[in-house]
């Protein structure tokens, strides 16, 4: 039941609408904020709402389950989706507008081109999921030509995403602000994310433990031990803790992802991915 | 020697400035229409210039010799260039801003993204030069970012790029409108090319016999003719008039250039390219 304090929030199914009221809010000289979500709204999703509002006079989110960034085997069609709940969310926040296009609003027939970035799209994510970084550039591209907002913010969670992005921006110069922000976690350190639904109690105190796993491997790391034998270690824990398969644990360049031997210059990254039971997590931090 | 009549025409080397530039007419409420081009221009490119100036406030053009548009064995290295001719030309048919950039403010080192059209940039061109549309793509979005002009105008020439085009600007909602203008030639029919320039006066009397070809090919597949057998006439016809290598002569769908057997349904097009001596030629006709 909506709160009578908070307003229906207005939602664009169309370009044509989403355009309309943008444009009316350039009209009156408002800067604009932009979300990208695929739904099913936490409060780390919220947290980038505020951050655009900080930011920007007007914030915009999209909820769009976007099928070009799923491979056929993964969870697109269960991917949790729930609009109603989603606009109150974003209501309450402060958003002023939800664009929630349809497939093919989003993809009419005949559509061809794609995109590949390159560069930090290689690699761990790209790896394990070779139709994500191109599904997220095409997607992330035409959602910033549909919103054409002056700032887009992005977690930190998926953090070789939000290097995509950045990257992306660059290559084509699309222009507007890229911001990343924290990844917020419960209290006991998880990521936030719309996965963690599927995940039943006892999986869900397996998947708390990932974070400190990082961090003390991340500690070891940065105090100058050999990134491999740190990233091994590390993939052992989370096996140890009851994590079914890790995809990775890897010690990167935190800008482009590059591998390297010891950290030795400029900021550095750990970043995993792990499956309990059916549930893949990924997680990120500085090291 | 500048024209008293004509001001030097300013001209914008770095996004930087070309946004400043833009940016002042926007906020003056003016319209922006752009013409991009590869310089060395002739009457056809003016003639673009001239379409984006009855349709918008302010025209900007950019002169960039794109390079991941050419293969390594071609004529990036000799391709015409003649930059303070290029402005006293544009300044004389009324647009207001050059914007030619420097090959490293267009692709900063570290630059990974690249763009596939898919679709009408398959085959034909696309067969012959096949890093051509990809470098045709990026720099046309990477151009559109940058000067975020209302109107683009394209000449029709080159037939296959425009259709690339409009399919990159619909694929990725760019919000601008795509124009394309008529072919112009000389008294003989040759459409008038940059490359035109690297013709002796003996290659240049086999030049002017392409349109003629294409037209008469053309009424024959019109008039209902086997479209292979036509172009196979088309091609010995070009062998017979002195070119030295045909490159394909092909009947397509004009929108997707789709090959069919006959003329059946909606609107085609006849495509050539042909070489003589080293320089080779591209022209195309409504069929």
């Amino acid at each position: 039941m909506a709160d009578l304090e908070t307003p229906a929030l207005p939602v664009a199914r169309t370009i044509a609408e989403l355009r309309e009221t943008v444009s009316g809010w350039r009209r009156q000289g408002f800067s604009v904020g932009f979300v990208p979500t695929m739904g099913a709204l936490h409060d780390g999703h919220l947290s980038l709402v505020r951050a655009a509002i900080e930011r920007t006079d007007k914030v915009v989110a999209s909820v769009f389950v976007n099928p070009t960034q799923f491979a056929a085997h993964e969870d697109l069609g269960t991917y949790p989706r729930q609009e109603a709940r989603d606009a109150e969310l974003l209501a309450g926040a402060g958003c002023e507008l939800m664009y929630a296009p349809a497939v093919e609003e989003m993809y009419p027939a005949g559509a061809t081109t794609r995109i590949d970035v390159g560069g930090p799209a290689a690699g761990l994510e790209g790896a394990f999921r070779p139709q994500m970084f191109g599904g997220v550039a095409l997607v992330v591209a035409k959602l910033f030509n549909q919103v054409q907002p002056d700032v887009a913010v992005f977690g930190e969670k998926d953090w070789q995403q939000l290097m995509v992005v950045r990257r992306l921006v660059r290559d084509l110069d699309i222009p507007v602000e890229i911001v990343g922000m924290p990844t917020a976690r419960d209290g006991h350190g998880l990521a936030l994310s719309s996965r963690n639904a599927y995940l039943s109690a006892a999986e869900l105190e397996t998947a708390r433990r990932l974070n400190g796993v990082l961090a003390e491997a991340g500690a070891r790391a940065a105090a100058g031990e050999a990134v491999q034998a740190v990233e091994a270690d590390a993939a052992d824990a989370l096996l140890g803790a009851g994590f079914d398969v890790v995809d990775y644990v890897a010690i990167r360049r935190a800008e482009d992802l590059a591998p390297f031997e010891r950290i030795i210059d400029g900021p550095a990254r750990i970043l995993a991915a792990a499956r309990v039971g059916r549930t893949r997590l990924i997680d990120n931090l500085a090291v």
